[in-house]
């Protein structure tokens, strides 16, 4: 079977690039795969599955005959991996990525490889608390938000080939400017996670006893609370500002919350959780 | 086949009701069941799905030979629901209910049951933001907390009979004081809810172009926002001062975070974050 692009790299073979090897494997089986990773036993799985035709852990190597180079590293790892591999990519190659910010990661990946205009920012939302390549799954991206942030530096061609890439995957494509995927991001994904671990350590300081009435609710409101504590400090650096205007905006509901408590005033704590109801309804609807 | 209780009452068959039904259908086909419903239409289907073996809109009806009776309304009709039973109730009956929050709701009808010591409190912890009958399930209540709230006031044989029912269901049972309940319940569940609705308040009407973005992570961490808000409305009225000191701690952590973004001290975050990964891996070890 063929394939327009020839050679797919992956670049950090974790949850999101070994999720990506495994889906490209199984849906574009005559592309080429090369898979770049630090620690050569993350490879030696990597070749041992089959996910990959080629690996290397010299970054050159895996990047120099790349169509399309998709950096899966921590976001404060892009910048070195990216400065390895600029000199060899090729011309024609589309570079991407898959970190959860965006604005400081487009700017420090462009000031590399735009001009040229070869790089455009990604982000697949579907990342888990569960990390690595033991995590990773063929059917990750499937149904995936996959968010594409080109900037005027991007070359169009790059932006429709990073669609193209996530879209052949199973993923639903949505661009936006990479300052307002941060924005957003910070809301929809970012303050989710800190008010996770804050009702964890909000019960384990405040209320030990509870522990063992933890149940369902719980469980799926602190999920995202397990996440690597190292990735979500980076991430949430990254993104401080947004994120700290965005857990403003949390405090302030949860302000009108207390006062409706401390009043018992009943009406407008149901049109405080009716409004959630509906709008949470709005916003995902019923799969 | 024979069991020891001979009726099983059920209050008002929703989806904690409806499920204690199917479940003890399934599990004790010993045991007849009886039914309460304010709607005739609700018994209907009862009815239809063979889930009792005797069904009526007069409370009193149900309430006169039964064995064990089963509250199973919203926490705000229960002491309406008491009263109305409370004198045709057998005097070698176990009285319980199903409330979400103890200390009110147990004083309350331990003021219509006890003397007798016949009522006991129950919280089994497996309620859904999916409410109702239709979404009743037969294996509700297996391996779901089962608190059971007993006082001095109550007799021990009826603590007892409480806690066989819900084992007898499959759950697992904690007693505990109804103080204590609602002080660990403001933790693990009501603060949580509320988290989960102002999360979508706050991103509704902080960054409403975050809606598109909102993926798994914000799917799970809101879940429990979709719940009635009629129902939650009480809950949280009925536990509002345990309810606003557990928002305090919140709030408290999170001015943490947000403190550490302002300062962009990482090792601050990456501790608060790791200290929450590991606090919801001991209180929920993975299945």
């Amino acid at each position: 079977m063929s394939d327009r692009t020839g050679i797919i790299a992956v670049f950090g073979p974790g949850l999101m690039g070994g999720s990506l090897l495994m889906a490209l494997r199984r849906r574009r089986p005559g592309v080429h795969l090369a898979a770049w990773a630090r620690r050569p036993e993350a490879l030696d799985t990597i070749r041992h599955r089959g996910l990959a035709d080629r690996v290397s852990t010299d970054p050159r190597e895996i990047a120099s005959d790349a169509d399309v180079i998709v950096l899966c590293v921590p976001v404060d790892r892009m910048g070195k991996l990216a400065g390895d591999i600029a000199a060899v990519a090729a011309p024609r190659a589309l570079v991407t990525d898959v970190g959860s910010v965006k604005a400081p990661v487009v700017a420090e990946l462009e000031a590399i490889f735009n001009p040229g205009g070869n790089f455009v920012g990604s982000h697949p939302m579907c990342g888990s608390e569960e990390g690595g390549l033991d995590a990773a799954r063929e059917d990750l991206y499937e149904g995936a938000l996959c968010v594409v942030t080109p900037t005027p530096e991007s070359r169009p061609d790059r932006t429709a080939a990073a669609a193209d890439l996530w879209c052949s995957v199973g993923g639903r494509v949505l661009q936006m400017e990479p300052a307002a995927h941060d924005r957003a991001a910070a809301f929809a994904s970012h303050v989710p996670h800190i008010a996770a671990a804050a009702l964890v350590e909000a019960l384990c300081s405040g209320e030990p006893a509870a522990k063992p009435l933890c149940a369902g609710g719980f469980r799926d409101t602190t999920r995202v609370a397990s996440g690597s504590p190292e990735l979500w400090t980076t991430i949430l650096s990254q993104n401080r500002v947004e994120t700290g205007r965005a857990l403003g905006a949390l405090a302030s509901v949860l302000d009108d919350f207390r006062d409706a408590l401390d009043r018992n005033d009943t009406d407008r704590l149901s049109r405080l959780l009716a409004s959630a109801a509906s709008h949470r309804a709005e916003i995902l609807p019923a799969p």
